[in-house]
C-alpha cells in the first residue's frame, strides 16, 4: 500500500474475524514501531504482545473504551521507560511515533487496529502495571487492537484550511 | 513508496537543496498531519507553515539543534490547543502522530525532514509563540523542518528483540 494511502484511509478498526494474528505479522508492525524516531534516537521503549484471550478479557474489563479486546486476537501495549531517556519529557512522544507507525503497519499488512490510550490516565496505568508486573520505571503507555478487519470504513479526510498559518499565527 | 519501505527507511535529514518546497507539496504534507488519529478524534491541532528566510533563520539561532534551518526551504510547526481537547492531556500523543504522519509523508514525497521538539521546552515554547504570536492556549510543539535531501543516508534497522516481551513483562 502507498504511504499516502495508507495514511489517508488509515480508521480506527474495533471489529475482528476470530482468524488469529501470526507472531511473523506482529513482528512485522513491532518494526514498524521501533523504526520510529525518538529524541536523540533514545528509543526509550518496550513491547508486550498480548494474544493471551483470557489476559486481553482482563483489560477489556478495566478500560472504559476497550470492549473490543474480548474479541481481538492481539494486542500489543507499548511503554516508555524513563530511564532511557536522553532528553527529558520527551518519552511520550517517542512513544506515540512509534504507535502511530505501527497503526500504520497494521493498515498496511491488511489488519486493522485502533489506538487505545493508557498514559496519563493513573488508574489505568496501575491496573495494567499489576496485570502484567510491569516495573516501576517502566509506563504503560498505549495498547494497539489488531485483528484482520470485520467491518470497513471509508477514508475520512480531515484537512482543515483554517488550521493552516502562513509565516505567524 | 510502499508504506512498511517509508516506515523503514525514513531518516532524519537536515541538508537541503536550495530548490524550493511548493505550497503544493507542503499541502500534502498537512494533509498527513491533519490524517493522524487523535484522542476522541479530538484533532486539537494547529500548523503554521514557515517559508520566509528570515524567519526560518531566526528560529535556528533560537533552538540549540536547528541549524539545518538556515538553510532549509520550508519548515512546518505544528502547535497544540488544549482548548480543542475532549480528553484531558492527550493533545501531546495526538500532536506527536501528526508530526510522525508528516515525517513519513516527506519521505513517500521524496523531501527530507527532520523532527525538532519544542514542547516541553518551556524556553523555547515562549521564544516561539513570541515571534509567531501565536495565542496563549495554543502550544508550539514541534517543527518539521523540510527540502529536497542534499544527504543520502540508509536505513537504520532498529528492531531489537530484547523491546519485546510476551504476555507479561
Amino acid at each position: 500500500m502507498e504511504t499516502m494511502d495508507a495514511i489517508l484511509t488509515r480508521r480506527s478498526i474495533r471489529k475482528y474475524l476470530s482468524k488469529p494474528v501470526t507472531r511473523d505479522v506482529i513482528d512485522e508492525v513491532l518494526k514498524a514501531g521501533m523504526n520510529a524516531p525518538s529524541a536523540g534516537d533514545e528509543q526509550p521503549w518496550h513491547f508486550v504482545i498480548l494474544d493471551r484471550h483470557g489476559l486481553l478479557e482482563k483489560i477489556a474489563k478495566m478500560h472504559p473504551y476497550a470492549k473490543m479486546l474480548k474479541e481481538a486476537p492481539a494486542a500489543v501495549l507499548v511503554c516508555g521507560d524513563e530511564s532511557m531517556q536522553k532528553f527529558r519529557d520527551f518519552w511520550v512522544q517517542d512513544c506515540s511515533a512509534a504507535s502511530e507507525n505501527m497503526l500504520l503497519a497494521c493498515h498496511a499488512l491488511g489488519l486493522g487496529a485502533v489506538w487505545l490510550g493508557i498514559y496519563p490516565a493513573e488508574k489505568m496505568i496501575l491496573e495494567v502495571r499489576n496485570l502484567l508486573s510491569i516495573p516501576e520505571h517502566v509506563i504503560p503507555f498505549s495498547i494497539i487492537a489488531m485483528g484482520y478487519p470485520a467491518e470497513e470504513k471509508e477514508g475520512r479526510f480531515r484537512y482543515d484550511v483554517s488550521r493552516i498559518h502562513d509565516n505567524a499565527w
